[in-house]
């Protein structure tokens, strides 16, 4: 078979005939047939096909222990929310009468690149006390509302002016803003930090560079990233969006589901700020968590 | 527009509505339908998007100044030689009763990381002795046979070995295999060197690493890398390969053309290796350019 434009992809994946494990070959054969097409229909030059090589190269450059930048790509291109999407389909759920809705996946982001420190209940997340103190309060149950006592609770978040702790211009601690939890008898959660605001992505580097070439807004709602797992469940990854920040419908990586989006409520009551151990005012969310449980 | 599994990609594209480059916006909505397509075909669990975000920063981290592990895997994956398909098409070219036919490109390879020597007309590319020695001979024309003196021939090849002098493994000064030469007012260049040996692939790097997962062999057929630039005609990336060479029908990168294959003769005199500054037995190749003048 002749390596010809039309036979190029048939010519690579017979390549694989002796691949023997079935996945790697599926998954090879497709990305091949893809790639080709993409190829056939752009009719890249070979000073392109050289740019699309030294940014591909320059993403995976980028990347240290505590930046990812292929995530980054990932997340900008739709590909993560994309691949969330087709993870969190509900599927094969047992029918109840009365269930809830689990909570719905969003993507992880390139910011989890550094263990969370273990906290306990209460805990205040942020110490440098810059921004708006913000109580963080939920319970982790299944679909029937049974709570999930000792259920994990992995969370992270920018700070007030849009930071991660592993960003170096925030000029933050390692572990500012972060924090695993383990919830009580009741499946419950809590914690004190500062009011996360909106953030860019960082554009210093290939995939933000791109986004703003591309003319778009480089800019991300403000969030709290969670990851929940309890024994039995399936493990989730998964946001909760503040419904008063500016950029809630036009995340530059397509991650707001309408189900995770809270009011972060205003708290001007003194009284209440103290039995929080926070100043007023403060905003105050809920977010309760529910697991779909493992498939057999 | 919601972002779901059957819109995933029309959101995406629709984020580049200010994208001012009309190539951007088109190559990049292009990988977006296509990236996506290959989502939806294969539907990826969580962890196999994470081995990929892996092999693709691995890949990008494997680089160095003497290794680009994207163009090989590029190469492995027959984009290259897709490229170079749709840009090789003769195309538009003036027709000529009797009109010889353009050389045909071949991919660039991932081993053109070093800038090669001047050297001169005759000098001796691999000083090291190992190898049969090789005698390579060829004058550089347009399409009608008009020479084109002062063409500039970039010649770089692995030794009697298979090693590049860019892998540290084969302990080989940098330059070794490698020279730019001018012709002289024939168009002609020659030059002295060893036959070279077909090669594995690099498999210590991702790249090559996933060739062996797929089970295939990992070698390239025994050839001579040639990027040949005349003034007012189109530069010429391409190989010239051993047909004698075992793996002349199953090249790893799909490199093979029929008409870059020549026979590199054995000559046994002894008379003759000295007029050639070698010792007999000797292989010797002639290797003529055609190139194809710029268009308008
Ligand atoms: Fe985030
Ligand atoms: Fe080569």
């Amino acid at each position: 078979m002749d390596f010809t434009e039309e036979q190029s992809a048939d010519v690579v994946v017979a390549s694989f005939e002796n691949t023997t494990d079935p996945r790697l070959k599926e998954v090879m054969s497709s990305a091949v047939r893809h790639l080709h097409a993409f190829v056939r229909e752009v009719r890249p030059t070979n000073a392109e096909w050289m740019e699309a090589i030294e940014f591909l190269t320059a993403v995976g450059q980028a990347c240290t222990e505590t930046r990812q930048e292929f995530i980054l790509f990932s997340d900008t291109m739709g590909v993560s929310m994309l691949v969330e999407t087709i993870n969190g389909a509900a599927g094969s759920l047992p029918e109840y009468d009365e269930a809830l809705a689990p909570t719905e996946p969003t993507v992880l982001g390139p910011f989890h690149m550094t263990a969370s420190p273990e906290r306990q209940l209460g805990d205040l997340l942020n110490a440098t006390g810059d921004g708006t103190p913000l109580v963080v309060e939920g319970q982790v149950t299944d679909i029937l509302g049974n709570p999930l006592p000792g259920a994990r609770v992995d969370t992270w978040h920018a700070d007030g002016a849009g930071w991660y702790d592993v960003q170096p211009e925030g000029g933050l601690p390692l572990g500012t803003g972060r924090g695993i939890f383990t919830a009580d008898a009741e499946g419950r959660y809590w914690y004190r930090t500062v009011l996360p605001r909106y953030y860019p992505i960082p554009v210093d580097g290939p995939a933000g560079a791109l986004v703003v070439r591309e003319g778009r807004e480089p800019y991300r709602p403000a969030h709290l990233h969670f990851i929940v797992e309890a024994e039995g469940f399936q493990p989730l990854t998964t946001h909760v969006f503040v419904s008063d920040c500016e950029y809630i419908e036009r995340d530059v990586v397509f991650a707001v589901k309408s189900s995770l989006i809270r009011d972060f409520t205003q708290v001007d009551d003194a009284a209440e700020a103290e039995r929080y151990g926070v100043t007023a005012p403060f905003r105050r969310v809920r977010f309760d968590v529910v697991l779909v449980p493992c498939g057999d």
